[in-house]
């Protein structure tokens, strides 16, 4: 065991603060990374702030971050994929059962004795587990994946999220080349999402309450934008789509949406809104429509995911931040103060 | 064009009553038939009595029925398919434009230009299409279907609407051999889904709120019974289902049931509520789940049921019924006090 420099909050209304924490010692099975850049996500918030305590109350002190990017200082005995200098990433997950019928279908995210990066009981040192707000992680080496060498490290960490999130669901709804793609919501998963069915060369349309957003999803590959609010311009859409993206957390009009789509079309759900949707079964009925959900991706898809973005060159649209900036940057997360995602330099957590 | 005897409402508050209507006569692509049987569907009901006003008013006079079963008495010249004796069924539909994506889909349900068998702009003789409460109909030959001769025509009348209703989503969701399937309720629809997945060799549970339907869903084919409003037993089986067939049109708690199925699950609604379904996006995100609806079913599907019934000896439960009691049935529908399809012998309205 050693300690390791990190950023966490003491309680539901503390800020983040400097601090330090344990991490185990490299077991035969582990990768150490240095952290080298840790991506911001909403969920951190919702964590932090314990606003998800009826599902996963916080337990504190809590050290969250699950867009993990960083270099690999030390590798156990057993390690067979990682050597010392070599770039790697860690997401969401750092730990599954790999016994049950999820985790042998690759869709780790869904074993229920999955690990989570942050707040998840740590089998190793007990306590919960602390996420990439940190100087450095060790994680089983079947959690850990490989990073493309040619891209951007800051704007590769919300890959681990943001991006599997939305390649994830995309790729699960079949080929979408030539079809006729929505993402409703512009942020941090709405941009990725974009980026995405844009390489998979479908007709992208992005749906957006912001006028203000449109030259910027212009130029992140939409080929199109629809301002939701204009009732004649989703009119002349409606019946039209293949799939959509849904992104937005926020209490929206589904049935607004689920109307756009055509014959066989689906909506998937990314976010989760408090309340429950309103939803009209006349409008899945009349097409046989479907609304699905996605959470994140499993190890295999992630890789996948990384590997196509290396060799297509995406990243997130990232402001690259320092650690002591992050409690600022939560206020303007609340704002959807940013174009797209904060990532965190961790080399400014060394002057603390 | 000819008079036949049928039984038409004259408004929304007219009980049904015997009228003339006229018919036709058979043009070069046309099948005359002199009806048998004829199911009585709640979709009858809800445009006699125009509680559809808002998507599809209702013209008056108004002749339901659109589960048909008959005999051919005569056919046009170019009609290949059918000659007079045979068998023939027709269903929901009695045209479509043949054209459009759907059309050449063979799913002519979702035509934008589709002849629905009453109530639908009749191309033919102006006014509206009357439907089977009649003694006879004239109908495209590509619009009939043939019914295998080993069943019991009574019973075969329904399967042209609750059959094909739930056979086709149970056909589009994949093979259910072995999975667990679920039927929320056990109606007219429901009954046939139990049969259809009994014979689809899935593992069949029946959810009611009814402890006196158990018996009769066993007898049925469903393996298990479970009242839904036993709350652990409910529990027990939470994230265990493949797929379920949703055939409640009253309102209910959808997520009872979205939580019943497990990763990857999906189910489909064939009923439609008056209000939106409260749907929690965090029931469909865990587990990556599916809501869908199903709207009957094209042409081609419909024969394929109507063969796959031949085969495993498929019928509809129903209680027959002469002409005259038909607002008598009508009443008893809104109780649901029928199993678990009225079939109206045609023969009856001979004697008017």
């Amino acid at each position: 065991m050693y300690n390791a420099k990190a950023y966490s909050a003491a309680s539901a209304t503390s800020p983040l603060a400097s601090t330090t924490i344990p991490r185990r010692d490299t077991t035969e099975h582990d990768v150490q990374i240095e952290i080298l850049f840790c991506g911001i996500c909403h969920s951190d918030l919702h964590t932090v702030r314990n606003e998800w305590s009826s599902i996963m109350p916080t337990t504190y002190p809590c050290v969250p971050g699950h867009e993990i990017v960083g270099r690999v200082t030390s590798v156990g005995s057993a390690v067979t994929g990682f050597k010392p200098g070599d770039l790697a990433g860690v997401g969401c997950l750092v730990d599954s059962d790999h016994t049950c019928p999820s985790c042998q279908a690759n869709v780790e995210q869904f074993c229920h004795n999955a690990t989570f990066t942050y707040n998840s009981p740590d089998k190793h040192l007990g306590g919960v587990t602390y996420g990439g707000y940190s100087e450095s992680v060790v994680v089983d080496e079947r959690f850990v994946l490989r990073v493309p060498a040619n891209l951007d490290l800051a704007g590769v960490a919300p890959l681990l999220c943001a991006g599997i999130t939305t390649y994830s669901p995309m790729r699960r709804w079949g080929n979408i080349k030539g079809k006729k793609v929505g993402v409703v919501g512009l942020g941090g998963l709405g941009h990725m999402g974009v980026k995405f069915a844009r390489a998979f060369e479908a007709h992208v349309v992005v749906f957006t309450t912001s006028p203000g957003k449109k030259e910027d999803a212009l130029r992140l590959g939409a080929h199109k934008v629809i301002i939701s609010s204009n009732a004649e311009e989703m009119q002349k859409h409606a019946g039209t789509f293949n799939f959509i993206l849904d992104t937005i957390a926020a209490e929206h009009d589904i049935n607004a949406y689920i109307n756009m789509l055509g014959r066989d079309g689906n909506i998937t759900l990314l976010g989760a809104p408090e309340k429950p949707l309103a939803v009209s079964a006349f409008a899945l009925l009349f097409g046989r429509r479907s609304l699905s959900g996605s959470l994140i991706g499993g190890l295999k898809e992630t890789q996948e995911m990384l590997d196509f973005c290396g060799k297509n060159n995406i990243t997130s649209d990232v402001e690259v931040i320092p650690i002591q900036k992050v409690n600022e940057a939560y206020e303007r997360l609340v704002k959807s103060d940013v174009k797209y995602r904060f990532s965190i330099d961790m080399a400014t957590l060394k002057t603390e």
